[in-house]
């Protein structure tokens, strides 16, 4: 089974906006079997949108899933685009019309009842023969039958869009697509410490196999993710081969990120973490807090960005401060034990660096990252020399850190 | 002039990516007046590359510029499909050979020296006609003049792909279409605190103006971003009616964001920020911290995610957290006056609440969040009652915290 996505939005084009509908939809798609065989963004116009789609269903898909504009205002066109694609009229559809008129009930009425019922009416103004979906803001998507290929019209704010992508796939055309071949998911591994020059001198000792694997590696901020396809025995034979090349590297085998590994191992030992964060400003408590039941494990932490935070929040002492600097492995190792006693926790990530663009100097230029865990086995830390900009070098340290706490934990 | 833009990655097809650099580069083109007319997302595979690229030159954009694709291992096609297009063969550029040979060079030697040479040959082997772009990472970009139309090849990683770009902006028949109608570009307003139905009624009580403008709006958590176009007299009297419908709203009018704004605030007053973070987990720290130059106004924050975290490290009172609970009005003040107690600042933002999906009650459901702002003219704290996942619970929370905070400074 083939999809094709159509993401609309000036606001994408334009780049103010970067699309999350296109990656969560493949996402779905690609855990239940179905390959994208491409994601089209295209501006909010009618003609763009409807070209787009036709073009999807002229390559053959099975499945077309289009994201925005739904919305009440004259620039939300996608339901006409989609009816002129498939080339069907559109209707008010009264069992839409409902469904809507009772969502915009719940919202505060700031317009006027005139404005509201106008948006009512082209909101559920629907392609026919599309069943509309039922909508978790105002605007309801719809699924559309369309002989060869299923269409499936979401709405654009992201968390409406995935509520109307789970309703979507529930609707039996979209669900018999997504069933078709499920067993083809393909094995989703994560490695830790290892990097893309690496993984392909291995895969060049291991020669060609002729065993049907298709390897697909993508490289992120300290890790690299892994596709085999299809799963199965020779897939397994080759992730023994990754075991044997890269000893511990493998920390996932099913997609699961480092977070949700460290919340199972912390969960599991009855521990609580606590986090010290300097140059990343609170992006390790973000990440962490970003897991639902992340507070059975995760205590809280200090974003200690100002040194007098450090002393006063964390008990750096100043003199460790004024000798070492604030960028340094004596100070990293006194923010986690401070942590570990002023959060109140077991373990400890700490984190101080220079992220830059300022800052920097010959002796600590930016990129250089100290961290440091401190758990019951003691404290461990890390000089890292990162390359790249502010936000590369704090996302990094960050990564970096959550592994060096999953190393310990699995320790 | 028009680009057209093909990101390449089956990473980015099957959702374990979301794309950065489709929307850095349309940015970018954005803000030179250049308009996007599409973004194509397709595999690694040559011909669906070479397809996406030859669709773009029919159209008959000025510019298309790719990213992805340039790695050293066998799925790394994007020059050889860029090749095809333009109908151009390939040839090994000595020139770029030496600049890759010196990344390589600076790259810890972890693979050997045939691997290594190997992938140096593979990534300086370029369109003929082509002009290489110095490796930020190790593989060389390249501006290749198809005739009518330029085309740009960059790298995937997100912040080699930046450095290209920003290259590639300085290639003659590059900054010759960046520079073509630079007067184009829209005006970009931000408006706090307006839902995208009144500033659709506020449209409608306007009326047809007759005056040639074209208005996009786009709705964000906490925010509506308008686009304005063509910039000057009109655009300006759109902008004062704006500012009647909705006193105080306009927070932005160059695209500047409330962390930007938050900033420059601080630094006119010479006065410094702190947060004390529940159900954010350190987002607003992070977000904060992600501006150069924010160590000048940001002291840092506490993540109180446990209630001993929010006594121990923020002196709420055991008494208030048991009386009222972590989530209510007294808990959020007595977070931020211990903000500005503990971490030691003038200005604190506090925010508690249930994100979800978990921990809801009926008295206190998921979405009840309580933001205070305490600052030199006294503590104000908001309640507020949000939809959605946990994820757009946390990220409104945080934006609206952001807003308070802004438009407190303002006062």
């Amino acid at each position: 089974m083939r999809a094709a996505l159509v993401v609309t939005g000036t606001e994408v084009l334009e780049g103010r906006v970067k699309d999350e509908n296109g990656a969560m939809v493949a996402a779905s798609l690609a855990s239940a079997g179905v390959a994208v065989d491409r994601i089209t963004v295209v501006g909010d116009g009618l003609d763009e949108i409807r070209s787009a789609v036709a073009e999807a269903l002229g390559r053959g898909v099975d499945l077309v899933v289009t994201t925005g504009g739904l919305g009440p205002t004259h620039d939300d066109r996608t339901m006409e685009a989609v009816a002129a694609a498939a080339g069907v009229p559109l209707r008010l559809d009264e069992e839409a019309l409902v469904m809507v008129r009772a969502a915009i009930a719940t919202v505060p009425a700031r317009a006027s009842e005139d404005v509201r019922e106008f948006g009512a009416r082209k909101q559920a103004t629907l392609p026919v023969g599309a069943v509309a979906l039922p909508p978790p803001g105002t605007a309801p998507g719809a699924v559309l039958d369309a002989g060869q290929a299923v269409i499936v019209v979401l709405p654009g704010p992201p968390w409406e869009c995935a509520a109307s992508w789970r309703s979507a796939s529930a609707v039996p055309q979209v669900a018999a697509v997504l069933g078709a071949d499920g067993a083809a998911a393909p094995l989703e591994l994560r490695l830790a410490n290892v990097v893309e020059s690496e993984f392909m001198e291995a895969l060049m000792r291991r020669g060609s196999a002729d065993d049907g694997l298709v390897v697909g590696v993508c490289a992120r901020p300290g890790e690299l993710e892994v596709t085999v396809r299809p799963p199965g025995g020779a897939a397994d034979d080759f992730v023994s081969f990754l075991e044997r090349e890269f000893p511990g590297a493998i920390f996932s085998r099913d997609g699961s990120t480092v977070e949700e590994v460290i919340g199972s191992a912390l969960t599991a030992r009855g521990e609580m973490l606590g986090t010290a964060e300097s140059c990343t400003g609170g992006l390790i408590g973000a990440r962490l807090t970003s897991m639902p039941g992340s507070s059975g494990w995760y205590a809280g932490g200090v974003v200690s960005y100002a040194n007098e935070v450090k002393e006063r929040a964390l008990g750096v002492p100043a003199d460790v401060l004024e000798r070492h600097g604030a960028v340094s492995r004596e100070v990293a190792e006194a923010m986690a034990r401070g942590a570990q006693a002023h959060v109140g926790c077991d373990w400890a990530i700490a984190v101080t660096g220079v992220a830059g663009p300022g800052g920097g100097t010959a002796e600590k230029p930016v990129g250089l990252v100290y961290l440091a865990i401190a758990g019951p086995p003691g404290v461990e830390v890390r000089e890292l020399r990162l390359h790249g900009d502010r936000e590369r070098i704090r996302m990094r340290a960050a990564t970096i850190a959550l592994h060096l706490l999953r190393a310990a934990l699995d320790a």
